[in-house]
């Protein structure tokens, strides 16, 4: 929440007393997590284990991990982490649009050699409890548990083998087609939230238990019954704001969908971050950028945002389905994502693993980006390594959760059809309720019970597989 | 913050998840508070406090009073009254509309004999140190460091002398004169908030350093460079939200006016409540319902909400200095605010010396009314001793602080005008920054170096005497 404010809130002067208050939270938080008695006690409790329901054995299997991640790393490895990407991060703000790798370069080679340290010990801590097979495993399951480099390869090679024809086929298609319309009107603020919370609305979004406000970067932060969506308009272009909207919904709706009886307990939080992307990109990708819903909303949004040609059913649907590779992740669709996490996850994991360095980065980056995509950046650094903010942070095995997200999705739509076969008559007529409550069931009351293999077990009747994703991009684009 | 978040942002059902949160921060601030190791410390700082700065040795005696104020009272003592004090305050919501006295003064006697315990704790444990002459000295500590009863009694006997008689003149005067005209434009909450921005600026409110919000009763809330005010608009009377503003923007200034290089220390606090409140109603009362300023805020003020001739200076002046002696506190004047207080003052004084007893409240309030106001309470608890919450959530020996507030803020602005004999016309201008500069130089910048007496005796050359007040009464009103 704190968080949230600093994000949203937060008058500018304020951030000095902030950073110290959350850093302060941070040392109690670590205190209590590093408390030998902690380590004690789960031990005894594990020892004792078999008495226990099975959702209890979840919520133990959860309390160690966490406690032994806290464990795992020592204070002054976290020290020096957090003053790296803390300068690093500064640094990126000014030499990312000044182009400047060189100067970046030692700063990121500092956070890259922290970051292997600490891979090293979680991974030394956790091995045998987890199976961990090498150092990058250890990172990949801080953001999705579960999930290892194992698991990853097959699906992101298939995706890799599969996406740059399919993209090829995709952008030739579209561009026998109309191009899709810009919107010619400026629209106020005020209108884009009121649309925005029309749509929060049809999603199932309580505004009892929830909040929308404006920021730079869309996100969301949940706490049990107070889930706060924040999200940013552009008054000139109001189609821009849309899918952020349907996409942070469905991130809160995971959240406020955990189970009650679990709240406030390990075993009752939300999966990791592959998880959490799916639920959002199944509200953005799987029924969000679909011809039916765009079709059931276009005359929602004529309501608010005014009689714009842009916002005719038919345009809207080229517009949230135009395909363009290009340079910056953040800004590419659906199709071509994917391979850009793929080239940052080859190259972080090399460099985790030993088998690259920092200052080989700009030209792994050129490379993939030829191969992937046929695009040039050399010397293009702004808009090449340097585009995220990701690594400068010491987020490194975040990236692959993006996709995993997107495959996800696909495959719980999939299921989801099989056991409602009017899934698209539904959506045509904004009645979500019987696929939220199918997802309910399947993956948001189920927390942290299952691991990733296991739920997607659960929920689809099989482990993760890129098919799905595939076939969903087949479909929609081709 | 997280109280202010509760208050101004939180979604109704985020209730549950905030209160364990706050309840968690409580226990852990608790916990290093009453850590032994920390009162052995402060010893071993004491008998070394020679070699220390004069600032420093205030900053230890602040930490001395805070850490015996919190070791002073056992856990079951505190865990007693949260839970009575809880139950008393849900009660009094709905008890007191439906006028149920009688249901409500066993669960208020809880409070009180709950409240008397901590108040003999909190004498016994810091008798020798703060030299209290009684339980009731332990409780007023607590809200105005310094403040004794034996200090307000003669205070206190004054007003209590002068007022009656004062306000029989105000009105009778008043009563020959026109009545203030209420507005009838109903003005837009939008223009309003405009307005009071326009204030909180004139008045030296950074916007950098906090926000204005909404919420159902005005206040403030500040941390370093972060100070936030919450306050309410009346559409169908703009006049309304005016002076809460810039009462609130007084809090802000002083909280924003600390001494940076003391902060985040406990001698570089704000002073108690008594202090605070000299602060806001400096601004409300002293500048901010002065002809001068109403005058020169006047063409401000038609600019937002527009050409309502309730919005003239002339009657915007009878507006904000209309007598009406009534039963509500909240909505009484500052020449009867005072009896209310003293009123409150004598009977919470008396029950925490045991020479009053909860059912003798109704009795005691009924007498003093008549005495104090001629007005008849009787049978009415709503608008009678059941009208404030305070007593039901354990605050007694806080009463006082708003008439310390009222005397101070008159003294202080006495003192200006020694030093600044041009202060009025500075008024007529909104040219503050040398009274504010003033107020920084004596109050703000002086935390909590100083007790509340040497404070008062720094800035203005005495203690508190309430014969500034009783003349500023004398000269605004008759």
């Amino acid at each position: 929440m704190l968080g949230w404010d600093q994000q949203v809130m937060m008058p500018p002067k304020g951030n000095e007393a902030r950073g110290r208050a959350m850093a302060e939270l941070q040392v109690l938080s670590s205190d209590i997590m590093q408390d030998p008695e902690l380590l004690e006690a789960t031990a005894a409790a594990q020892s004792e284990a078999e008495r226990l329901e099975d959702w209890q054995k979840a919520n133990l299997r959860e309390m160690v991990r966490d406690i032994k991640t806290a464990n795992a790393v020592n204070k002054e490895l976290v020290e020096a982490i957090a003053i790296a990407t803390n300068e690093c991060q500064h640094a990126w703000r000014t030499m990312r649009p000044d182009n400047n790798w060189q100067d970046f370069e030692p700063l990121l080679s500092k956070v890259l050699d922290l970051t292997k340290e600490k891979a090293q010990a979680l991974n030394a801590a956790l091995k045998e409890e987890k199976g961990f097979e090498n150092d990058y495993d250890a990172l990949l399951d801080l953001f999705d548990p579960g999930m290892r480099m194992s698991r990853l390869e097959p699906v992101f090679s298939e995706l890799k083998r599969e996406l740059p024809g399919i993209l090829d086929q995709v952008t030739e298609k579209q561009q026998a087609e109309p191009a899709p319309v810009q919107p010619t009107e400026s629209i106020a603020k005020e209108k884009q939230i009121a649309l925005a919370r029309s749509l929060m609305d049809i999603l199932g979004f309580d505004f009892d238990r929830g909040r929308l406000d404006q920021t730079a970067h869309p996100f969301t932060v949940s706490v049990a019954d107070d889930s706060r969506i924040a999200s940013r308009y552009n008054e000139s272009n109001a189609l821009g704001g849309i899918m952020a909207i349907i996409h942070e919904t469905g991130h809160s709706r995971y959240e406020t969908g955990l189970r009650k009886a679990w709240r406030y307990k390990p075993v009752g939080r939300s999966m990791g971050m592959g998880v959490h992307e799916s639920q959002s990109l199944f509200c953005e990708m799987q029924l969000g950028r679909s011809k039916a819903f765009i079709n059931a909303i276009a005359p929602i949004v004529k309501e608010h945002p005014g009689e714009d040609p842009a916002f005719d059913a038919e345009n809207m649907h080229r517009f949230f389905t135009h395909v363009s590779p290009g340079l910056v992740r953040v800004s590419v669709d659906e199709v071509t994502y994917p391979l850009h996490v793929i080239l940052r996850y080859e190259i972080e994991r090399d460099l985790i693993l030993g088998k690259a360095h920092v200052k080989d980065i700009p030209e792994r980056w050129d490379t993939s980006m030829k191969d992937y995509l046929g695009l040039d950046t050399t010397g293009n650094f702004t808009d090449g390594p340097m585009q995220d903010v990701h690594w400068a942070t010491g987020l490194i095995g975040y990236f692959p959760s993006y996709t995993l997200g997107a495959m996800n999705a696909a495959q719980l739509y999939h299921a989801i059809v099989q056991e409602i076969p009017d899934a698209q008559e539904l959506v045509e007529k904004l009645e979500f309720s019987p696929i939220f409550d199918w997802l309910s069931r399947n993956i948001w009351q189920n927390g942290r019970f299952y691991d990733y293999d296991q739920l997607m077990v659960e929920a689809t009747g099989e482990t993760l597989r890129s098919g799905y994703f595939l076939d969903h991009i087949r479909m929609r684009y081709l």
